[in-house]
């Protein structure tokens, strides 16, 4: 599984850490997507969490716009990728009732003057503006910005939500049954609340997805964007520089690459406050992508049978780096990056919702009952093949 | 000022950093040592903060002597340097009355693997059990692990601490007043909580001190703890490996660079519980170092004229990396890593506090008036000269 991605030091399956965080005590549960604990007041009807989480290699795809573009601007939707890459799993386990966000930017300063900076703090602000309008208000608790060359190659966008959630209303993903339908909500196209269309990639697969379009030729000016020990055979062997575009992109390859992560945070609490008790789950598909649902839940057979089309930018990168269908569905979102479970009933309402904030939701799968009671399985129906991963 | 540092690409006033902030609208206060927002449960008798920090460029040392001794239990350390430098920070403003920590560790995974990781995440829970029987319980929230190789050439591993604390307990660094004393808490030494000697260094100046006292035959084999942007007169200019020992260090160079935060929490709170009113301001001489109670209050001359002897590891530093003295002071602590500022009649039992822990405390200065109320001034008498420094 995953041997592209593999290759290029990353991990779909995270293996190792989910191996280490076992050896420390410190495994993830199987029942909420985003984990608790109790709550920091002593109120027993709240849980409080604390999640971080952030932009990955996607910030090497702003720098290489910056480079070649001069904009500082190129920056901005960096702090869109880290606040929502938090943002999306916390929601999927119900709405907060406070929200604190701490940004962590470590730098190399030589490569990321005080211009980038600058604007990254001020997108987090921008964002706190424009959440607080959609009804999410985020208090801005501070940062740390660390200026480490001989450690950070050019720039890292992390960030932290700390929040206060009611513990009845949280939503626990061992709920989803044989019976449940799933509907999936599109990564692509342009919510009411988004300035642009967004590509789909959010801040997942990046790695993979840089080193199968862009090439060497668009890089090699740029030595701080690659790990040189790297084998050369796999990277950045595409044929793209980030100011190109492509077959079927409605944008530059660099723009499609660093199109910011699209928050269904706004969605989720609307289809919460319509459904209260109806979502069985709500899956942020982020690392393992298609099979994220594995570890929920147990003895289920997910059927996903109507996906979405594959978006442009996925099919780009499948193209051009030679990645088997099957690990594309384990690294991409491939058209929908949310996913709610939930009684066929309730369905449609849902999918209103979602068309609402001009997001195209539709039933894309459903779940059976699996023969084995202990185990999970995928079956991914797609038009390149029948796929199964388990658990 | 701090030329040696600056030349290596960090800074040690962050003066950067801090006109990003103003401009994006999130300029510290004066007020505070760390941030605090209103309590998130909404109680007006509490406050809360969420703080983030992080080793920094500490965790090259740690990767050398990894990579020499091949012993992973090197990277624990490193946990308690992320940690420590969040709560340090926080017990300036007061006791919490909860604590939540979040990890984040962005990794090379080619080059740190998941015996290194086990390490870090295992020493997080050691940390949470050693607290705890101090009295300070720390909840373990989650935490992320990112596989990143084309960003960071190593290690990055950071710490994110949420916590609330009682509105009127607050500590006011504005309180500062001519009159009061300054009682430094000694950054060398073993506390009774303590393993090992501590160096004194904890997790600020670390660009500087690598450079200074590492050779480049000793990392030579390691081309990855280097921006290979870095002027080659300025980069591991020393004569150590991490394995050596030099004149007047009780321990190896890459031991006492690698020497883990200490925490002066347990003292703080014990400070506070005994003296609940007289401590005007608690300050953590983290980046600026000596300089650091600059921020706070106007119109003071800090006068700094009985400091700890300078510690054998910055006496080091300063030999081999001819950093002027009056750089020294800017960038390590040289000595004490705590002030506490309050008035005459209190330091006594604050030291007598400090001394049980087995951690010294003297005066180390006193405050002043300053002719101009808009201005603060911090004057070292040192054996080495005087240094003035101002807002």
């Amino acid at each position: 599984v995953s041997d592209s991605y593999k290759t290029l030091g990353a991990s779909a399956s995270k293996a190792g850490l989910h191996q280490a965080l076992t050896q420390a005590g410190l495994a993830a549960g199987e029942d909420l997507f985003a984990p608790v604990c109790a709550d920091v007041a002593g109120d027993p009807a709240y849980s409080c969490f604390l999640h971080a989480d952030g932009a990955g290699t996607k910030t090497i795809v702003s720098y290489l716009r910056y480079r070649e573009t001069g904009d500082p601007q190129v920056f901005a939707g960096l702090a869109q990728d880290a606040l929502v890459m938090n943002l999306d799993d916390v929601f999927c386990i119900g709405t907060p009732s406070s929200l604190l966000l701490s940004n962590a930017i470590s730098r190399n300063a030589r490569l990321i003057g005080d211009d980038a900076l600058t604007v990254l703090l001020s997108a987090y602000k921008e964002l706190q503006r424009r959440f607080a309008a959609l009804g999410i208000p985020i208090e801005l608790a501070g940062g740390e910005t660390a200026d480490c060359g001989d450690v950070v190659r050019t720039l890292v966008v992390d960030a932290v939500l700390f929040g206060r959630i009611r513990t009845e209303r949280l939503i626990r993903a061992s709920r989803i049954s044989a019976g449940d339908v799933i509907v999936g909500l599109s990564s692509t196209g342009q919510a009411t609340y988004e300035d642009t269309p967004n590509s789909g990639i959010a801040s997942n697969g990046l790695t993979l997805a840089r080193h199968c379009l862009l090439s060497k030729a668009a890089t090699a000016a740029y030595p701080e964007v690659l790990d040189p020990n790297l084998d050369p055979n796999v990277a950045y062997r595409g044929p793209f520089g980030v100011q190109d575009s492509a077959d079927g992109l409605s944008m530059s390859v660099g723009e499609a690459l660093s199109s910011p992560t699209r928050s269904y945070a706004p969605v989720l609490a609307a289809v919460y406050a319509q459904l209260p008790d109806s979502i069985h789950a709500a899956i942020h598909l982020t690392g393992g992508a298609q099979t994220k649902v594995l570890r929920f839940g147990r003895g289920l057979r997910i059927v996903k049978d109507q996906l979405f089309p594959v978006p442009p930018l996925f099919s780009l990168i499948r193209q051009h780096g030679q990645v088997p269908w099957r690990e594309m569905y384990q690294v991409f979102n491939m058209g929908h990056r949310l996913e709610l479970y939930l009684p066929p009933s309730a369905a449609e309402r849902a999918i209103a919702v979602a068309g609402k904030f001009g997001i195209e939701g539709r039933i894309i799968g459903h779940v059976e009952a699996h023969g084995d009671p202990a185990a999970n399985l995928v079956c991914l129906r797609t038009e390149q093949g029948e796929f199964e991963y388990s658990r």
